[in-house]
């Protein structure tokens, strides 16, 4: 018996079949005595048939808030279709647009961060023994304007509605049945976490994000919301993301998973002066043409000079190459170097913290199976290194089992 | 240079063609200066793939409140795509859902009364110079919860925006280009009336209500908003209905239009007792049966007994029948007979009521037809008669005829 949030996406609301089906477990759940909030995303495709439509009507710039007013009937149809298939199973529900339980947004159409939620006539419907379906992904400005939340907002909705309801646990339903101590499909001993941090969860981004939304993992964070990650198709117990509690960090693993990134491209700038402002005089005019840098990297130099080193998504590889040669002169620079060919490869873990050794592990582990390692960079609870992109699934395998991550 | 409410139905926008199509009619109306607030509806056939998608997930009785939740999505889709199409037309426009202007009505979800709407928000955009965008057919009830108007309601909307704004005139736009002194179908000379009036529209029902819903019109007379008719697709005037006033009344047509309808049935009860209580004991119990009677006539008998005639919807005919004749003993009824070959025919005009002759002009007509009356009842403003139906199209031409009404 719990109060729970439970969050279906798109691909477990895709069917009607799958509408009914999610009925039939949230009917269980709830005859088991669990108080529930269910969070829908539009059934699978849905948003994109919508978008067409928008672009269809304006193909150079959509504008903005009537995209939300289009989009937010996504989810109102989920929400509508579930209340009814859970009512033909003979389970009370009730159905709530964003709008009809406020929740209230800062007024940036497409991309709105939520503010508050009203939470009575929810805490009513539970009270009297009802599931509750909210629509994800949208809410409404001051003035009544409909918002969304941007693409995988719903994971956001559940997590508020956990913050807000102050419920026990918000799971999120998805197609994987929990988050993996690296990717199945590289290492296929990769085995299900029952359990990782926040701040694990935040740094496997790379693995994370196709499994959650980045910034609902944030805000379960910031608010303390138990967070679950389960398989909507598959019954098990997921992986809970939580704080790290005493008990816990007593005997939790070193390393608690690998990430890894293919997407990735390497700049070196070699022979800058190594004084303050070259970062800036080279990263600012990137940062301008609106290019995300991932790493950064730079070495004391030998002389008066440094070389500095920092990666692009490798769709923006050769802009950066083109646009930092024509400026080669002004920067001083003695070359503009780089590789697209890299990948990057972590270890993640809040064990780390109170461990020494860790990283020369990793070192030592890559460098017997003959990886070289090329940049290295760290921070309280990851290691990361790039490597020729060719090594990288030896690498992930050799450091799964350096780690004994396979063990139970 | 006028404040008007147009509404546009399923099929003037059940493309992005035809958005962008209105959207265009709207620019040129607002840059002529007039002030615009469009109701539409949901694009054409998105109204049946929800009620779909809904008899999919509920079968047998599907619920209420729900299945308004999914409907007003289809509303909701085309405020945004046209607001969308007038902003890259680049006209200021802004839409609204029924719960954002708050077009309150009771909680009786699928066929909502509509009770009050909130006309702030609009006319501050109006005052602005925006046109006001707003979804058709729903509403909210006191408690937040969205309601719809029944089939058709997006009129009722329209209607209900223009009396609560004070509009000049509320247009609704369709696929006929006004109201016709009959079915062109039947008399290829019918012609387009330019005005009619809202007591005549409600007796042309049986024409009228392919172009425009019964209770709009009646909504329109209670709150004088003048209505015009008008074609989505082609240039016109269409045709305005309005109240009859003195100056037009004097140049009044007798007679405005020939209304027919082929879907009744007539059942005669004969040698039935000539005294109170009859006529409730025969219609009573096919009320009971949830069976609609439209015409009902009762000729004093000869003796002490009487004949008792009514019409149904032919689907019921032999429903009624069946019911009758096992009752026959109870009523003591000589025979019950009946006809489904049958047609109505009427003539409509509010000149009637002031001029003699046009009932005698009518049957003098029908008979040098060789057309046979099977019943005549009479209202104020109308005439209707019962013929065998394979005299309908002939009758319908005789009467168009007589009364001049394919003169201009």
């Amino acid at each position: 018996m719990a109060f729970l949030v439970k969050k279906y996406g798109g691909t477990s609301v895709g069917t009607i079949e799958r509408i009914q089906h999610v009925a039939g477990s949230l009917k269980e759940a709830h005859e088991a005595g669990d108080q529930i909030v269910v969070v829908v995303s539009a059934m699978s495709g849905e948003t994109n048939r919508l978008v067409g439509l928008a672009r269809e009507v304006q193909p150079a710039v959509v504008d903005v808030r009537e995209l939300d007013v289009l989009l937010a009937t996504g989810e109102q149809v989920t929400i509508a279709l579930l209340t009814m298939a859970l009512k033909e199973l003979g389970v009370e529900a009730c159905s709530y647009t964003g709008a009809q339980i406020k929740i209230l947004t800062d007024d940036s159409h497409s991309k709105a961060r939520i503010i508050s939620i009203d939470t009575d006539r929810i805490m009513d419907d539970i009270n009297a023994g009802k599931i509750v379906v909210v629509a994800g992904f949208q809410g409404v400005d001051e003035k009544g304007n409909i918002t969304t939340l941007g693409r995988g907002g719903s994971d956001t909705s559940a997590v508020a509605l956990g913050a807000a309801l102050k419920c026990d646990e918000c799971q999120i339903f998805t197609d994987v049945d929990g988050v993996y101590t690296t990717d199945p499909r590289v290492e296929s001993r990769a085995r299900r976490l029952e359990r990782i941090t926040f701040e694990e969860m935040l740094e496997m981004a790379s693995l994370g994000s196709k499994v959650l939304q980045i910034r609902a993992v944030e805000f379960a964070g910031k608010y303390n919301v138990p967070l679950r990650v389960l398989s909507s198709f598959k019954p098990g117990e997921g992986t809970l993301i939580t704080y790290d509690d005493e008990e816990n960090s007593m005997e939790q693993a070193l390393v608690s998973g690998i990430a890894f990134n293919r997407d990735e491209a390497q700049v070196t700038v070699t022979g800058v002066a190594d004084q303050p402002g070259t970062a800036f005089a080279i990263l600012g005019p990137i940062s301008d043409l609106n290019i995300e840098v991932d790493m950064i990297i730079q070495n004391i130099g030998a002389d008066e000079t440094t070389d500095f080193t920092f990666t692009v998504h490798r769709d923006e590889y050769s802009r950066v190459i083109d646009f930092l040669q024509s400026r080669q002169e002004e920067l001083g620079a003695a070359s503009i170097t780089g590789n697209d060919r890299i990948a990057k490869l972590s270890i993640v873990g809040v064990g780390m913290r109170s461990h020494a050794g860790i990283a020369s592990r990793m070192f030592r582990s890559l460098s017997d199976s003959g990886i070289n390692m090329r940049l290295i960079t760290t921070s309280e609870i990851k290691i990361s290194v790039v490597i020729d992109e060719k090594y990288l699934e030896l690498g992930v395998r050799a450091l799964h089992e350096e780690f004994e991550l396979a063990a139970p």
